[in-house]
């Protein structure tokens, strides 16, 4: 009897567990590597982070996703380091040998250099990240209630979210909607609606990755529920108190960074061709340059589509992650393997309230039908049918009465800076 | 036109919220002060410390809960002290002036003077601790799975709970059961099944403030379900990896702290006497002895009932809030207060799957029949629809297939210590 593969996964998002499920038959001894205990469906991470759902209503142990796999075991821990000529990864220093290696360990924001921005402009990738950033804006509304000076309270009511990709437009949406509708009258000081919620992208349009008419439609969509959007608007600086767009300075301090992704350094362990963001360049097979072993999928591998680079979205990572598999499976059983074809499954991001916009390429939407699309495919993709229930339940309450189920700081409040 | 009084309420707990609630005709201007902007239904945060259920089923921002009453403010900050002769509170430093104060700040854990035991042994007051908790025994068995030392697992595997109360035993039966059901088949190199969970009483017998038979009960409900429960059995010790009972020494490296409450240190700024524990000695009609317009109530507050002190429940407090609240409205008319009467409504203690007791004095109810009880009472006092519905939902899940819903460990983890 052939003895089984090792074939080692790091990490568990949507590559690395689509790679794992489509190995189930392989003759593989799989250990899929994640530095947490779950698997995250990053498309709604932006409703944690504004108070709308629950953490674990988007996240599901990965032990339990794949309990009845037995193929797999599952470790929790922080890859370190990858050795590529010795075949090992080591874990907290610990080494674990492979056969075949899928690293799918994905992105992480990036500053372009300013990293001295992070502690003032969080960024969104897990969900620390979220609840991190849920407590700052709620707390922004706490501080300028608390405030003595009209100025102070301005400056905690203006919030500056920087980039206008998907990411960006979600927040600048719903926190528009949260400032006017679900604290109206809660606050008895401030008035919440006079918040102001500044999108800001440096290049031409917001959402530059759909159509030029959808990115328009989106912009309305945006201005309409109060946000103002400022294109062509480079970040220049940012503070506790101020951020520096273009040649102006404005007074906010709750800063977001939607702007840019670093792909995961373990790239950079690999000792392969990267490309700027430090993704890597891999065959079209997604393997590595030399190493016909090792498999990039997800965020971090930089490949070519039909029309172009391989957007970072959650049905392309599945189907890499599930290409790097059909990869390592033709590879056991001695055949060659086929390259990867993207099948572009469109673009969708969401506004707000009956707003959003969906690019499929022939067709677009905009508007309610679009924010009904985007409903549906997102509750379809949620693991777990519970998940599915209490999201909807949740969803449900936000549209009739305006609330948002999370609205919790955990911890106790410090004063304001 | 008379003026409106001034009346500071310290704590949106139980007593805090329904003294807030129980004013809102009177002619007060209300500044409720809490250091979360959330109420905490308490009773099930050891359900968020077992994972569940999230975070925000079990809380909701006092803001919303108060926002149509138009004579409350609610102030997100903590009382750093209060100046009975000048009539004001200090909110990290600032002055808040008051005509009527009422203190409802509550308890927290207390390790009987060893505070050094606090880092090993965490306690639950608040969400933050119990998604610390959380964390700590999802991590035991990932320790423990991890681990390529048979011992070290087994240590990992070993859960003590110190404490034979309510929180105690509602812990104490949820792990076992989440150790025996809800992670089997989940783990490669470890059984679940085997972790021990110890519950470590330093009394006569778990449950004291039961009915003997109900205390004998719940511990045989609990020993059905695989936990070792040993009374007269003091902690002596606690250490990273060890816990000291009586004159044994236990190898155990998850330990959770349920023995011990101290009344909160604002009982001592108003230098009147205290108990034991430091709860304030407040007069029959829950005022303070040399200051008829400063009211206790909650935990804070030491008063007896017909049978005995008045337990730190829930209903305790919201009767004690209420019974503030009456005497403020009684002294703004000019009239005289009443004496506090407790109307007790008995005790109730979950222990797991189908596992309760219920003690209402004369209706003593167990098994089966006390967990429906438990459930109803539970869902029934829930603030908000959509709590109540997400958590019954999580409930009919966990019950169906033994799944917890929230079994999610937020940021990465680190080696074991």
């Amino acid at each position: 009897m052939q003895s089984a593969a090792r074939v080692v996964i790091v990490g568990g998002g949507f590559a690395g567990l689509w790679a794992a499920r489509a190995l189930r038959r392989a003759p593989a001894d799989i250990t899929l590597i994640d530095r947490c205990n779950h698997h995250l469906f990053q498309p709604l991470l932006y409703q944690v982070a504004t108070a709308g759902l629950a953490a674990p209503s988007i996240a599901a142990p990965l032990r339990h996703i794949l309990r009845a796999q037995r193929n797999v075991t599952v470790r929790l821990g922080e890859v370190t380091d990858i050795d590529p000529a010795g075949r090992v990864v080591r874990v907290h220093g610990e080494r674990c040998p492979y056969d075949y290696l899928l690293v799918a360990s994905g992105v992480s924001h990036a500053y372009f250099g300013h990293e001295e921005w992070a502690r003032h402009a969080p960024g969104l990738k897990t969900l620390a990240d979220a609840l991190h950033m849920r407590a700052r804006f709620l707390s922004a509304f706490e501080h300028a209630e608390n405030s003595d000076s009209a100025d102070v309270a301005r400056d905690w009511l203006t919030f500056v979210i920087v980039g206008g990709g998907p990411t960006g437009v979600e927040l600048a949406g719903t926190l528009a909607e949260i400032a006017r509708h679900t604290l109206k009258r809660e606050f008895r000081r401030i008035d919440p609606r006079t918040a102001r919620v500044l999108l800001v992208e440096a290049g031409e349009r917001i959402l530059p990755a759909f159509s030029p008419d959808l990115s328009a439609s989106a912009r309305r969509q945006l201005e309409r529920l109060g946000v103002t959007v400022r294109t062509r608007a480079p970040v220049t600086a940012i503070s506790a108190t101020r951020v520096g767009i273009g040649a102006e300075v404005v007074r906010a301090r709750t800063v977001i960074w939607a702007a840019g992704v670093a792909a995961s350094s373990l790239g950079r362990s690999l000792g392969v061709p990267l490309d700027r963001a430090g993704r890597v360049l891999v065959h079209p097979d997604l393997s590595v340059p030399g190493h016909p072993e090792i498999f990039v999928a997800g965020d971090l591998a930089a490949i070519n589509g039909p029309h172009g680079p391989v957007p970072g979205v959650a049905p392309a990572a599945k189907q890499m992650g599930m290409h790097a598999a059909a990869a390592i499976r033709a590879r056991l059983a001695g055949q060659p393997s086929a390259p990867f074809r993207y099948r572009h499954q469109g673009l969708l991001a969401t506004i707000g309230r009956m707003a959003a916009v969906v690019d499929l390429g022939r067709v677009r939407l905009r508007g309610l039908p679009a924010w009904w699309f985007w409903l549906l495919v997102h509750v379809y993709f949620l693991i777990g049918y519970r998940n599915r229930l209490v999201v909807l339940i949740d969803w449900a309450d936000a549209y009739w009465t305006y609330r948002r189920g999370a609205r919790i700081i955990v911890g106790a409040t410090r004063p304001p800076p």
